[in-house]
């Protein structure tokens, strides 16, 4: 057995409450190494008559990637107290594991074993139940639809007669949302993801001006009342988009301290390393995002800064009742500040969506205090390889997911955000060299799979784009210019997602082996009584797949067909087009 | 080479902020299995040039285990923002460690590094400076000296007249500790840590009464004034003990639910699962700790708890500026409760010191969000085991300890509450079975290594007993009962780590490799111009012990002794006497 590759801690997302009375417990292995692994557990202050020893439940392997298994059990300990071990075999020999290290058997000295000393509900990550169940939808307001021409800005190009670009302006704006959402209804989403509505200099409004007010060209604080109301009352959750990282360069404090330098009450609203602030050296001889000289990061540790923004986080949610907010760098701000930021918008509202834009393994953000979410860009990229770029395979895929999945608590996964593209990164039809087949491919994974997926505005009618400014067109509302089977595929799927849970976040999800099927990737969804099966061909060669299930006898439903079948043979077959895919539920 | 073995993941033990601008990045591999680890570094914005590739930092090993080699290297990123990744290189090939797995190459996907996106002040791991230079006293003032019999409660027992029961008493009292400050700056400790002194039923005090009065047995509030007083004349801290997990018995608020149960406006102060409370039942029908219905669980997610104990917190702050609290039981109270905590009593006292009653692994307490410290009992174990026990031979000692050194960033090692014995345990010479020389050793090596020693009363003047209660003897002020060689051995070490910091928590801490000699456990802490070597030969049997340093020519200072040599032969031995030790400077 290789001990080296055997690894578990405590918390995070190997030990973890899942709800108020159940853990659930992780570890890994080396990849095909071990057998059976089974925890040993116990109360912490039952350990006098080695409870615990006999105390003994199975794990199960839910995953495999390039060089690891990942077992898993879940279990309430009566006295929300536990103590724990693992006992492994590889058939050749037992070993026993716990916080000291490996044993030939398992300990009888308690302090051998793992602890999760209480399970107390107030640090149990809870995210608001509504968002397992949400599709979201990323609208760019000044390019999704212009419902209001008194409020465009100066220079305002004609709706779509240009290419976008850093730039230029095309009138979209709030009332145009208010206006489409039952076009929003027909595709079937259940929240709405706005970038940035603050007022703003650029097109994008990623350099916020004033936190309080909503740009002019958008709209005023009545549109946004007006909207969210539409959105409420049809089902549709709304969610803002906050840049707390830094300010924009117009931001009236900023121009204090440019102004008055080391006079300025505001000079420690940034991080300033000599007065006065010089706009032209490179670096900065201020602290700001990245290298920008326009976007000087805010200095969240002063507390007047800190009372600022944790008061826009209120400010919108008791005045309009938005349902989320989405944090813009939220990696470079510290911690400190998204602790107290929880704590008072969870305060004024608890079931507010909190997601951090985070591109790299988020965990330090994800433990409970911090956010619900962070925009899931490991899934993002994995998914883009496979079927846009197609530089990884069907088995590379589940594998490189596998650690994805296990890399976060599954109540994490559960609420994390899963984007295919965005205002930041090309569209995925071009990612897709134009091949619709692909594109639907995407969808039919993204809106089967585990976490809250979100579509791009545009995307589900093929709209294309280059990276950032080519992925900003402006919405073609000329019927005309839709991909219609696009559309159809991706609203099938959110209404199956809808009707199915196990489609949706419910049961436990699991890759089948990549060497079942070089070309097809697999996955099933199973809540104990009913399987659904995911089946995607990513080759373009139609083939077969045998479905490695004993289901003879049993009812077959092809959910996206709609028919019912009894499967008569022992084996059963699914033909498959070329870059074809199959829902099966059984 | 070994890619299961290998593991990093940012923040916690593997990537942390040691000061503002500082980061400190540690890898593990398999024993023995790499030859040269570099940090490839960039800042996250200037990743378009490919510096990253060029940034490289060579690790340096820092100890092995028994399974695993640890490397480190110690960073300050210009613009406190870093992506990293490692290159490895076992000789025969040269590999690329990063978030997304193993590459043969250096990736050219920033999205392939780890990422420290923001070095934020505010969430910098930082204990107070003094604990680092502190040497702990601990005392069960109830033991210790019986100062003024007038507050002696009922049935006291003269002073030492009988062995300890688990409920006699022999009067000790605050007033004995002010008549003894001479005798405890004599012996050179800095601070005491009490165990605690509010008012409670017990002989121990852990069943609090009342968390705002002092036990009468120990005095008044204006004696534990007085005794801060002169502590603090002294240069002495002061700590007390504090249980929140639970209350006692005769906790005011609990007597008032035991009376009126569900009409008790004290009701939701419990964890209480149905009314009326039955204390005779087995398990209580409310939460305790473990399963001891005198000692109620108190339900910290309440607001009213909450806010009683963090009152009760500052109040002795405020009142009588204490410098510490030892927290009991920490590890079961919620995480939320104990940020708030923090919160609370750094806001009044930056420099006092929270330290965590935990046995186990500490690490989701030591993130800077909550505990300075945790009693570090993983150190205890492995003392006891090596020179008491003798059940671990020095080099499984010398692993066991780079598994704990390692398990805790460097900060937190060296603020970490090391203790050999305690009101909770058998003490120290009677651990060693009576053998003087061993428990000598016990002390040369906890008060030359790494963390805050703590000094249980009565162990330096060599006193003796079992377990609980036997460990709580009174204290025997008479000169014909100290053992004057102990006394004098742990003073000397206590004026010596005074004078070296090399002895204290200045450097970098070394295992030599125990493969060096059979019988000998040798570490050295350097700071890059002075080394301190210290060596103790775990066997009766003298020997000698040859030095693995490159010296000729060096000065090296016999600290022990206070002799000074110049090193002339290539080869330098230091000759051990059987449970000997040396500790030289170079």
């Amino acid at each position: 057995m290789l001990l080296e590759a055997i690894y578990h801690r405590p918390k995070d997302n190997y030990a973890y409450a899942c709800t108020n009375n159940e853990l659930h417990i992780r570890i890994r292995t080396k990849k095909q190494d071990v057998e059976t692994v089974t925890l040993l557990h116990g109360d912490p202050y039952q350990w006098e008559n080695g409870q615990w020893l006999y105390d003994r439940k199975e794990m199960v392997l839910t995953g495999t990637d390039q060089l690891f298994d990942y077992w898993f059990a879940s279990i309430s300990p009566p006295f929300r107290r536990l103590r724990y071990g693992f006992l492994l075999d590889d058939a050749t020999e037992e070993v026993f594991y716990g916080e000291k290290g490996f044993n030939e058997a398992p300990s009888t000295d308690i302090g051998d074993y793992f602890c999760f000393p209480f399970l107390n509900t107030i640090d149990v990550f809870q995210a608001p139940q509504w968002v397992k169940d949400t599709v979201w939808y990323q609208i760019f307001p000044e390019r999704f639809a212009n419902g209001n021409t008194e409020n465009d800005p100066e220079g305002t190009l004609d709706w779509n007669s240009a290419e976008p670009t850093p730039t230029n302006f095309f009138g979209g704006d709030l009332e145009g949302v208010i206006q489409n959402i039952p076009y929003l209804k027909t595709l079937g989403i259940s929240g709405i993801y706005f970038t940035p509505i603050f007022k703003a200099h650029s097109n994008h409004k990623y350099d916020t001006i004033d936190y309080f007010e909503i740009d002019p060209q958008f709209g005023t604080k009545e549109t946004l009342k007006e909207l969210i109301k539409v959105c409420h009352q049809h089902d549709i959750k709304v969610m803002l988009d906050a840049v707390f990282n830094h300010s924009g360069f117009y931001f009236e404090q900023f121009q204090d301290v440019l102004e008055k330098g080391k006079d300025s009450p505001y000079k420690e609203w940034f991080h300033v390393h000599e007065f006065p602030l010089d706009i032209e050296s490179s670096p900065p001889n201020y602290d700001t995002f990245a290298f920008e000289p326009s976007m000087p990061k805010l200095n969240t540790e002063n507390e007047e800064v800190r009372n600022y923004l944790l008061e826009v986080g209120r400010y919108w949610i008791k005045e309009f009742d938005i349902d989320g907010w989405r944090l813009d760098v939220a990696n470079e701000v510290d911690h400190h500040f998204w602790r107290e930021f929880r704590k008072e918008v969870k305060g004024l509202k608890p079931e507010l969506y909190i997601l951090g834009e985070i591109w790299h393994d988020s965990m330090p953000w994800l433990r409970g205090d911090q956010f619900d979410a962070v925009m899931n860009y490991p899934f993002t990229t994995n998914l883009l390889n496979l079927f846009a770029h197609q530089t990884i395979s069907a088995s590379q895929f589940a594998e490189n997911m596998t650690s994805v999945v296990h890399m976060y608590p599954k109540n994490v996964n559960e609420v994390n955000f899963n984007l295919v593209g965005s205002h930041d990164t090309p569209r995925v039809l071009t990612e897709c060299g134009g091949d619709i087949r692909r594109a639907k491919q995407i969808y039919s994974f993204m809106l089967s799979f585990t976490g809250t997926p979100c579509i791009y505005y545009g995307d589900e009618i093929g709209l294309t784009g280059e990276q950032d400014p080519g992925c900003r067109k402006c919405f073609p509302w000329e019927q005309e210019h839709h991909n219609e089977e696009l559309f159809g595929h991706i609203q099938k799927h959110i209404a199956l997602r809808k009707k199915y849970p196990l489609l949706s976040n419910e049961g436990n999800l699991t890759f089948l082996p990549g060497d079942l099927h070089e070309h097809c990737l697999s996955f099933t969804k199973s809540n104990g009584e009913e399987t659904i099966f995911v089946l995607l061909n990513c080759s373009e060669e139609s083939t077969t797949y045998s479905l490695p299930f004993e289901l003879k006898g049993k009812k077959i439903t092809n959910l996206w067909t709609g028919e019912d079948f009894a499967a008569e043979a022992e084996s059963i077959e699914v033909a498959l087009e070329g870059y074809g895919f199959a829902i099966l539920k059984f």
